[in-house]
């Protein structure tokens, strides 16, 4: 359910059905093969195509899951997977798929996700995603020297060609080794206009953060400078402003467009760190739900790398994020 | 204002005053020399040393403030400060420190925080935060290497003495170029229970990742094995269950003690990332409120690091995250 | 949607089924002819007959809406209805059936309030309503005079057969004259311990008072002593407190079980007035969207009184809030 | 603490002084004799006579409390005061002046309000209310029939003088019985635009009941017909749109400004019941905390009615329904 649309918007059933289909399962040979339809259905709040102002419900059903697979996972813990935290806080757990912890969750977040790029496309804000590092393998081109409309033009979703095949390579090894592998996936939004944001309990960045940090198997975030920043002196990582023709712009953005958690116009980009995938089609040690040793081997049909797929969802939700604070800026002062 | 904190916690004034002693201004040579008293005044919500379970309203009035320092910054937009967006947004601003978007604001965070690690006390949940870096000089040991109660033995707080006279040297080198230096805290929670944590929309991580980059100049924020834990392969990352005297153990912690966003038992650490702080004493180019190119070159008493002082910082959003979990976590299910 | 509800609640669809009966068109000669089936089919939160303390998520489709009755509703602004009110807000409308501001709505209100009755009930509090009024027709005596056990044996849900047959006629007379009428629904929750509810920002009583002035056609709200105490002195009103084999109680119960907005142990009691239902099968001049003046008579199938079918909305609400506010009350003081 | 203000309000202290004074005791010989003077210290979110749009914090201190007048309460529960139920809730309590249960507790509605009061007045949001009964003595004219103007010509807050004077003699009376009596409080808010409110979850009248049953000793609330239009046929009781040279009207308002939760651009009105005052100046039977039986009989300078000091607060809580809908209603539709 999607809550606090604005009425009037256009929504577009082909664009969410397209960014379903960046998500959805067996798009590739690098993915899992599973064969989900992910096919939407609203059930409120969008009549004669365009929002009502009113909350969207709408239901995704799953045609193609294969719950036996998950019969021998009833009673065991599966390894950095939620099953043991899930039955410490509720005593109790859905064992199919993982439950509510099941990244297929994740296909809300692109619907809602798409309908917020729709909000926010008119404004000129464009959101944007791609893989920079697969495992050790790593695009070091910031995003300004990269061409980001090739990031659909290959499989993991990497707009550099070259670093693109070896992701893949890397992907098929761990596919090949029964084994899984992380990465880092690059985001940037541009045409925010400046004043976006809260200054104390919910500047954008942490918003942000918290929508990246929301996402299966995240495990980290930074935006603008980031880590590295810290090694900068002040002098050199200080933004310095200056007029143009855009009106007051910064020479530089180690900011990342967010200066005291409001967005200053500047572009807008940042780092999500994934895991590798906890499932991997290998036998490994663990404990059953009495805590007696034993040993678990997945069965069924998965990703080894959630890279990919996860670059549509990256993109949702820094869209939400913004709708939102789109939404909250439109009243900041009297007399706009 | 401290909205939440259940009846009946004896509050202990003098450990608030020692947490607000730990963030003061002029507590050494390499913090800013101004002398603010931060004595904290409670106004409701504890009566005869304990909690009524209603809101606690407390002031700490600034005592030395120098607002004169900041007349030439009026019409001025600093470099990297909250200037420009604050005007963007309000269309109007408080140009004396920066106004709401000083770091002055988180004394109240840490006074709630101090009360909020005396609810989480008596639970065996005890919060560490040490400084990891300090520009390049980096504390390569992890947490476990190291003995946590030297953190406070020197003004930098880093927790191993050798490396701790390393980032003094290099934030007195900062202070002699009038400029300023960034660096990495490190924050550790032991004692949390599994069970702590939402399983969407407030992880845990997510939270706390919220919280940490709701403090001034952070850019970054990762847990567990982070970014670097995207390199590793699934089968090395997993963390393997096990039994032990404890219950339910894992062998190692690269999920950083929460899974699916629900904490596990294991000790929760995680790394914040601080941008080198933005006033500078040297002259800068910037532009006014009318976008006409001019310098800036700030007055007063300043920082030339952040780290030492965001210690305590650190540690009272955690403590508040923390505590606000173990609230929520009271009622998960029925027939507890 | 349903949020909050917390894990390892067995859920007995068959008395969810019930709730809905109670509130489905169609029920008997006094109300709509409609006949919609009211199934309800759970989506997510319920595995293996027990919730799973994550959201519930729930969907009854409508199988007998008839949209074409409203097609000459689409220019028009129906008198008392929310035609042009969500029209000035929202600029955009779905004009079949009043869209959301049916008591269609309600539906998921009684699936919501039939779980939240199934966690109260282990509790021992019970929630009552009945119809007091229907026009000038009163049932004069207090819920304590009266068999509530009867509610159910008439089709109007009043516990005095006498009033309930001079009810009935009065719905009848009203339905001859394609007229409608309105009336008051009292509720009477028993078993609430001391302690729910909070002190300021959601007293117990606000919360129920904007629970039951969220129900569709309601206009007002008393609890207690209500509008009537205003006229005693508060030497008459005041409820003395006395020991008891149950613990301290009150000897009269002018508060209606709650002071200070935390319920105190006696039983808790409301009215809720409910206007006539706008829709009347008479030709009523109005304005069309253009604001030329017009005139509507309604088709379709319509309840000529609200009240009977209302009796188990008002329960689900008061069940909501209640449930809300015992989840609530488990943390307000440490050393519970 | 006030939240949500955009920046740029020019905020009179003068008028918010005013509004004080109203609230304030000592007002008159039917009103306490406590002298708090009830002065308003601004710590934040003000700056140079405007808001900043960040929270603004404010202190009020009572200079006149004699705490020592309720030494004798400690361990006694008055009858029908909050003392039980917060003893119960929280297990320990402020006994001196209700703590927080305290009408005192107003004070920061009433500087509230006077904000909110700010902020809808260039919309041309003008809202009053006036004493409409005191116990039996009742004003039955409806606000169109009084000059509103009148309010504040006398104690009691009654626009009509010669009820006004059965009021205070009834007051008087009640004084000299050392009893209390209640009353109900009318309200009208003129010049709010069609298009405030949402349709299903913060209903307007559902918020503006809520505010109401938050005032301390208020039992009942109603808007528009309220109880009364229980009785009318729909055929009379509906509002017929009409068009005029406001646009479209209605010819009537039953429907009290407000349809299907959202305001339709005609006066919203509404009712209040306030009980009479628990703290009467006789000996009472009761009990003490550990249950056994006792009296009290309360020192200290107390009302004997409530209701022309509720005034201002009525008006407050309004006033900040209203603005807050004015807020929300800024942004429902796309392309406004």
């Amino acid at each position: 359910m999607i809550d606090g649309c604005p009425a009037g918007l256009v929504v577009d059933p082909g664009f969410i059905q397209q960014e379903l289909n960046r998500r959805k399962p067996g798009q590739s040979h690098i993915t899992t093969q599973r064969k989900e339809e992910d096919e939407v259905e609203f059930l409120s709040g969008i009549f004669e195509g365009k929002t009502e102002g009113t909350p969207i419900g709408f239901i995704v059903r799953n045609k193609d899951q294969h719950s036996p697979d998950y019969n021998n996972l009833k009673d065991i813990y599966r390894p950095s997977h939620a099953d043991y935290t899930y039955m410490e806080k509720y005593g109790f757990r859905d064992h199919r798929g993982g439950g509510r912890s099941s990244a297929r969750e994740t296909i809300a977040r692109v619907v809602a996700g798409a309908i917020a790029k729709q909000l926010l496309m008119p404004l000129g804000v464009k959101i944007s995603a791609y893989v920079s590092s697969v495992g050790e393998v790593e695009l070091k081109k910031s995003y300004q020297e990269l061409d980001l409309s090739l990031t659909e033009s290959n499989i993991v979703r990497c707009p550099d060609p070259e670093i693109a095949q070896k992701m893949i390579a890397r992907i098929e090894e761990a596919g090949r080794n029964h084994d899984t592998v992380g990465g880092i996936i690059c985001g940037v939004a541009t045409g925010v206009p400046a004043g976006w944001g809260e200054p104390v309990f919910n500047k954008l960045h942490a918003d942000l953060g918290a929508a990246m940090l929301g996402i299966n198997a995240v495990k980290g975030f930074e935006y603008g400078s980031g880590f590295e920043g810290t090694k900068l002196p002040g002098s050199v990582h200080n933004d310095i402003f200056t007029k143009s023709d855009q009106g007051i712009i910064t020479l530089t953005n180690h900011s990342g467009g967010i200066q005291g958690g409001i967005s200053n116009g500047q572009d807008i980009y940042w780092r999500v760190a994934f895991k590798p995938i906890a499932t991997i089609l290998q036998e490994q040690k663990t404990v059953d739900l009495a805590g007696n040793e034993t040993t678990v081997l997945p069965k069924g049909r998965h990703d080894p790398c959630v890279l990919p797929r996860a670059v549509p969802i990256v993109e949702a939700m820094a869209a939400m994020v913004l709708a939102d604070h789109y939404l909250m800026s439109r009243f900041p002062r009297i007399n706009v």
